[in-house]
């Protein structure tokens, strides 16, 4: 694997358009010295660049790359299609989305294009188009950005003209109606149809039930593979553009971790590289940014990926927006680093004085200058990165565990009308992923239509809350097992086939003789309630823990039992958690969503069975690695947390690792940072 | 009184249509062993029977009854109009509902038409009399279902046809506008109209407030009787066109307790049985439900009532639905049997694959298999229905208590502005009626506007938050009371007429002699908060409770104190509850919304001055009886709990109850359950 | 300063033409004896005065002024434009508003006209018209009602009238569209128009969030101004209207205190004199009361203001709404007195028996009679009002502090996206004026656009949350100081300009210089956290309190530390107030929102450097003055609480205070409350 760009580049988001531009050189000479080498421009420019249909005006963005250019300073060129111009919305209504409320937008806001818009479409792939022949073969260019966040903020769309599209799309899938009525059940509640004409979108004011359930949730699953590939046809549209002006240059747009309206997984095998924009919150857990970002690698087929995002301090769009502590921003772009990233941006260079983002943190502040705190750690990072993170790049991570995410079943789960609405889906993955970065274990993030031969590279396999079992998972997954892998799944798992309809004769279903048990029943478990949980860790000892949201009644059927459920409710004494010894390997089913005590422990065993490698470091920190085509092993040792904390070390060594420190080691190596 | 049907039905909701033919022996032939004989089918087929306008299908319905038959399994044959199939709802649109914020509905969903739509009756019509065609007479047939659940989900139709169909009743109800102006106190707000074609729905871009309150009350209350009564018609069409092909069979629809949008008392005398559909909650109280089935007992004037529907296992459409505990699903069919139910059926008989409701209970579920401990415990209730409660069926409840519930007191009380939001009706009602139920008192339920002859068949009326009193209701109270009555009421009565206006005078307004009280004023009690209130209970003795959401500041004038306000609010001291003796008889004002300590102390007093005998058992156990035509008294005692309760009687006797165990006597003699 | 009114109002809403004129004279009769001499009508009659396009019909209205006459009751006479009547909602359904999401109301309700409608306002000013040709020179007239609570429950109009006569006033204003794309910053988000014609008012299927925020900020703000314009128009159509027929009798129309929609100083400057609604709920602080009436006293650019409505007892459209206690009604008037109020008077005087208002408060309630409490309290308050608050008509509030108060402000703190969603103007100003108040300080509250003049008229000048610093501010307040003044500013200040936009080159913008302080950044405080503030009080002593919702990062830049940050965040040991000594003065910066012991302890210092006296009495106790233009000095004493307070005064003199209780004193010399 090489690396991508030239250089690490640590850069972000710059609309010089909005201010004069006798101020833009003040930018770029303080950019200059925080050691920013890109700039990702023209995000938001197509009223600017076309302001009449047809009409480009290209000079405000030359001069832009004129000025980047004199300063030394990489470009993303960004084909600035996110936010439809006003008058194309005032002359074509129909480029603008209609809600699933029925409420048709207007101009205003961004992402929130019809997808299916047939002038919107024409108009986007000009544009694109006109960009890239324009600015193709430039010197300073290191990649294309297509368009910006497609779907945030903005929901599907549901207007005619999608929900005609949608009707074909249905015509090609299905063939007849027969096979569509059968699919989606539609004998449930009369709602057998005669034509595909008959078939409406899933909005609120017919099937839909707000935007995650449906009257026939197979309705809402094919819209939402229709509206993915809808968006994603945009984003095809306009990369083939730009293919046709410039040959190589990498072309990429940027993903939002869990976002989830797309299947990234999808749009990751249309991306040269995938990049994407992280945006802890006040109350997220290092633990979910290292999944995400895992996730993100995942969609990208396992290769670096950009760190398209995030904010140098505080983000606007929270309710309550905390300050980044001292250190923080370092602390979160060495963590994207050590899960794979290859760069390091910003949103964004300068801040906004309009605009509704205008109190989300930049590079150079509201104060303009570089006397701030934020803009100091920028360019203290600058330099860290350019001297360490620099190194690494072009690197892997070597993972011996993968944990299976699928947007299709994130779609199902959360579909669901019952047993309980306490499932997310992201969350329930990350109960799971949790404990496996509390030990430092690496993990590749892999959908659930993984190959056989995919499997195999693991030891260890992690499925929560698989509902959805599509053709030939089930068969892949056993013959993993069998070949000595080992597979966790559990609660509200092998329940529906692809169609979302429940696959009769008991749940696992297709998993049942994998797992080796019946789940004859789902008992919801109130919030604030638990099961009591009693696992047992081999040698008479138990830990003590507790259930919670879904409790699966279990019969087994081949499978022991690990733990049992306590209390007084009726199925006190029976398996809540079970293992199935089948040929090499083991099939673990965990029937309720243990707390953090029980799957911690639950994982000690996991880990041991399936012969995965483990690291013990203190609380909060963690230990990553990459390695180089050379062989090199990269460490990274990550202090996320704000509190001190001390490393004693099995080899005797002791490591002192103040808030927010992040230690790089080469071979074992340490690489100091750079003096401050 | 005689059985309406031959055997007692167990059985429910049977949607075959929705596997393959060739699966539905195996149904009958595991649902036979559970002892279901009874299937209600064809509630959601429109789409299936009349693919086309006007042209039938009827090979899967016959196939279905076919099969049913070959299996002796009677047959409750629905009318199919629930839910307007996609092709209708495509080609009229106007047969769906408009919203009360203006959305109009498209396909999708159930219980969504406009009940004032041409195209809508006339089509239902015409189902429901193909369906009565080709099915009267068939010998498994016991009874015909109209529609479903009405109401159930869509809320009321506010759409230009109702609106011009709203206005003609008013021009029937008032005659000129003038009566109309004065009846609804129009000059309030410059609301006075010239012409009727000014009325408009109360939409929530009109004169709603949401869809409990409106500028105008009167407005609201009107357009809930009007939009009662189009639904009402819709039923009579489609019995109507039934009873054109079959002179006997019952009729009924499914109704839903304390539902809110539809006068169900108007309704009971329109249908030949009323059937029911019970869905306690999480934390519904048993008395709750005691309450509800004495209301739908009330509805259909005394007589035995079908259990249309309820769950053998968990529900899926609350947020958080909890399996059935062991034996719970025998409790709440046989609580059911001893408030009057003649029949026990399930919705439903097999297990959704997909739609919303896959997640619900079913007799055979997604296991497919008579495994499940839901299968074991239905056929075990099967065996014990057909050995014990068939010897029920016909049996009336024999009350000397009263309970009033009046739809339109329910619209009056939650439409008021002020003084509180913290009013819910049915738990008003229930507050006092679980004092009786507590008691093991027998309730009968009936309306406010029940003649004098009805209520002196008490001993003793409850009417709890009797807000709206109606023309002639004070006048029968009076007469009932000075015959030797008692009546409890109270809190937020006698305030508004039948139009929703205010009676001047001083509260309660027409119930003031008779009540010897003047509530000066009501005070809000905030939630969390209470007033403390003493209760004097003889002999010196008091009990220390407290009032929530109202407290009345009382005048009396003739009546005397009971209770008194504690606290150091400016009304301490002064009267909470009061008593005033009238004739021969006794009314008791209870001026604030007292907790259960405060209830059921006064209710010792009531009790015991109404002569009214209570039967002391321990807590959660209730004790009810059936009275045959032939003066046998089944007497049923269930545990409605979790816990073992030991009961010591009076006569020495010792009944030792396990969780929601369920004994039966004929005149006090047990009749034992089956063996399991 | 003369008195407005020859004698001091008492009197309220009343509407007889909701009842049958026989009843009139009963009421009339009540009214005169609790001493009752006003009444306001025809706020809700144009239905009936104009039942059919320009046939107006006086006849109710006539015998409404007769009966009045006939018991010498004054008239303030309203021009019943506040509902529109439904034949002109239905003949011309754009005069009703269409709201912020789209939805065009239809009749019903109130205050929901577009006030940009032609069709409106020909019609309205018409009725303005006729109604003063009539009524004009009737010997009771007191004051001219215009419309009725501007804005009250209807929020602005977007529809496409007032979206075309927006963008030409956008084009007055800005002239062209560089213009505008400069001031709102359009080249955000690719927003830059083309043509005037692009602009979309913020609607939230544009780019509106919510009401209060917007993608672009500087497009709200304007179109608040734009509609707080409009509606001024439609008040100044009918006030000029009406001085066509009458020269001088003072107009008015009833302000809502803070409500949010209108600037109310701009309206203040429309009218002969201000009056407002007074309605504090369950929860509202005393001191907030006080705050509105200093700020309507200040619309009115300090002279008497009339307390237009309150309520004898209960509100009904609070969620809970209490009784008034026994005497509070009382305290209620005379706080009002006390602030500048030379009239008392209700909504209502008669309790309505239909519409959504029939369970508020009135003279006379639903009994009719003058046997309830409410009567007679306010029987006796009337006799007072006639005895002791009559000498005070026409004085003048003499207050050495000023607290700003600006609209403009208001929208644009509120409409911020970030740091925080938990700053809420109205609570910011009066977590600072509560401190005055607690000292029984004299406030007036002015605009931030005082001229330099007015505010030298201070000693002391508090401006919290001055996000919005226009033109010519930051010099005025700077050469206040200069000159002697003391300022109190802090948090949030500074930050944006007139268009919304943020000042670049550091926090607080063009306050900086003033302040000595350079605010780095803004951390949100999550609700329920605080960060613990050390304030210096001298003498080495120091008061520990806290700081919420935001907490200032403060560089000083010349100013001095007075409090600093305590607790663990990198923060602590920062300055948390800063002192400014500039010129004569001082300049205050407060960087957190201070907690009451916090803002009290600073205050003591604050008052004492700018040298403004105080008058300790104990809580709850408020001490108010007005000066009559000869001179005399009258100061209220209200206990604005439920307990009873002792007052040892300084003097040696003790006051006893029972609840409620109201003294009143002539250059101190008590002047004693008839007897009751």
């Amino acid at each position: 694997m090489t690396a991508m760009f030239g250089d690490f580049l640590f850069g972000g988001d710059y609309n010089p358009e909005q201010w004069p531009q006798e101020s833009w050189e003040h930018d770029l000479e303080l950019l200059g010295r925080a050691h920013i080498n890109e700039a990702t421009i023209n995000v938001f420019s197509w009223a600017l660049l076309e302001p009449s249909e047809g009409d480009y005006d290209f000079s405000m963005l030359d001069a832009i790359v004129a000025s980047l250019d004199r300063h030394g300073v990489r470009i993303v060129m960004a084909t600035g299609t996110a936010a439809v111009p006003a008058w194309m919305a005032r002359r074509y209504p129909h480029v603008m989305r209609k809600g699933v409320d029925g409420t048709q937008q207007v101009f205003g806001g961004r992402h929130n294009f019809c997808p299916s818009s047939p002038k919107y479409r024409e108009r986007a792939r000009a544009l694109a188009s006109a960009v890239a022949r324009r600015y193709a073969g430039h010197p300073g260019l290191v990649a294309w950005h297509v368009n910006n966040e497609y779907g945030n903020g903005g929901g599907y769309c549901y207007c005619e003209t999608c929900a005609a599209a949608f009707r074909n799309w249905l015509r090609a899938r299905y063939g007849t109606v027969d096979a569509l009525n059968r699919a989606w059940c539609m004998n449930f509640w009369s709602h057998t149809i005669h034509d595909f004409d008959e078939v409406v979108p899933p909005v609120t004011y017919g099937d839909g039930i707000g935007t995650d359930k449906c009257v026939i949730s197979g309705l809402q699953i094919d819209y939402r593979r229709f509206q993915n590939e809808q968006m994603l046809d945009c984003f095809r549209l306009e990369r083939d553009a730009i293919r046709e002006s410039d040959a190589s240059t990498p072309i990429t747009t940027n993903l939002m971790g869990t976002f989830k309206d797309l299947d990234y997984f999808a749009w990751g095998r249309e991306m040269d590289v995938v990049s994407w924009d992280n945006y802890p919150g006040m109350d997220t857990q290092p633990s979910f940014t290292a999944m995400c970002h895992d996730l993100m690698r995942g969609v990208g087929g396992g290769r670096p990926f950009m760190l398209m995002e995030q904010t140098p301090n505080q983000q606007n769009w929270f309710p309550y927006c905390k300050v980044k502590r001292p250190g923080e921003v370092g602390k979160l772009s060495w963590q994207a680093v050590a899960h794979g990233a290859d760069t390091v941006q910003f949103f964004q260079l300068k801040q906004s004085v309009g605009g509704c983002e205008r109190f989300h943190g930049a590079v150079i502040g509201h104060d303009d200058s570089d006397r701030s705190r934020t803009y100091r750690e920028v360019a203290a990072l600058g330099a860290d990165v350019a001297a360490r993170a620099k190194r690494i790049m072009g690197s892997h991570v070597d993972a011996k565990v993968a944990v299976v995410f699928d947007w299709e079943n994130y779609w199902s789960l959360e579909g669901c009308v019952g047993p309980t609405q306490g499932l997310r889906y992201p969350d329930e993955v990350h109960r799971f992923y949790r404990a496996l970065w509390k030990r430092n274990v690496a993990v590749d993030v892999i959908e659930s239509t993984a190959d056989l031969e995919t499997l195999r590279r693991y030891d260890l396999v992690v499925a929560p809350t698989l509902i959805m079992v599509k053709p030939g998972v089930a068969d892949n997954l056993e013959r993993y097992v069998e070949g000595g892998g080992v597979l966790v799944t559990g609660y509200m798992s092998g329940i529906h086939d692809e169609h979302d309809l429940v696959v009769e004769g008991g749940y696992p279903g297709p998993l049942r003789g994998l797992c080796g048990v019946w789940v004859e029943e789902i008992d919801a478990v109130a919030p604030g309630a638990n099961v009591p949980v009693r696992l047992d860790v081999g040698d008479g000892a138990a830990v003590d823990c507790a259930g919670e949201i879904v409790a699966s009644i279990i019969e087994p059927e081949g499978a022991r039992t690990l733990a049992t459920y306590g209390g007084d409710d009726f199925y006190a004494g029976t398996p809540a958690v079970t293992a199935h010894d089948v040929g090499d390997g083991r099939a673990i089913f965990v029937g309720t969503a243990l707390d953090e005590d029980g799957i911690d422990a639950l994982f000690d065993d996991v880990l041991h069975a399936a012969g995965v490698a483990t690291i013990d470091a203190p609380n909060d920190v963690e230990v990553a690695s990459r390695v180089g085509d050379d062989g090199t092993v990269y460490t990274i040792v990550t202090n996320t947390g704000d509190e001190t904390r001390v490393w004693e070390r099995e080899d005797g060594g002791r490591i002192v690792l103040d808030p927010f420190a992040v230690l790089l080691f080469e071979d074992g190596v340490p690489v100091a940072a750079p003096a401050r």
